[in-house]
């Protein structure tokens, strides 16, 4: 991606429906609505095959990967594409149709946001 | 907590067991035994009730908060406890029993780790 968005939470390929939305965890309750598109995507991370393939995907070569790419975490490519298909859904990954292959990208303000949530921690 | 630690990511009321094993998803894949270690912490924030749970502790006044203090999310009091139980099992809450209550208290460091893991994007 190579343009710059003045908006840095906003990005073309997320879906609003899962954007993040919230303050930091410390700042107030959350309030239901918040704590429901919150916690899927906490959820979808909270799956140990499904961040296996997560930080895969994240820490491959050029940010990016197909399933092609990381099937060696014990389970049948089209499991790989039911959890990548999940984390998408979720809003932590995007993905792009290439020829034969579909390559997954890590959404990095999805991302961004939930370390935000967690990270300031000021007691 | 008063003194201050060498490690910043020991404290003496964490359970070796549920501490911060791994660096940024996007340094490698991790391996399996450390994704079931962090899979569970995403696990625990991973539904809504707990998720607003951890938020009215983590926001409460003085950064802790017993059950009576946060009985406002629509579920019973012993749901709360329970909910409150898987955090500390997690590893996200801490507590310390005095008098009557149990006092629950956020583990800093711990989050301060999953949001390190979260983080350090850098495409």
């Amino acid at each position: 991606m190579s343009n710059v968005k003045a908006l840095p939470l906003l990005e073309p390929d997320v879906d609003p429906a899962v954007e993040p939305c919230c303050p930091p965890l410390t700042e107030r309750p959350l309030t239901a609505e918040e704590a429901v598109r919150t916690a899927a995507m906490f959820k979808a991370l909270g799956d140990p095959v499904r961040l296996r393939l997560f930080s895969s995907v994240a820490s491959h070569q050029g940010g990016e990967a197909c399933v092609c790419d990381i099937s060696d975490v014990g389970v049948s490519q089209p499991t790989v594409s039911h959890h990548l298909k999940k984390l998408k859904e979720a809003g932590l990954l995007t993905s792009e149709r290439r020829g034969t292959w579909v390559y997954y990208r890590v959404a990095p303000s999805v991302l961004a946001a939930m370390a935000r949530m967690l990270g300031q921690y000021a007691p």
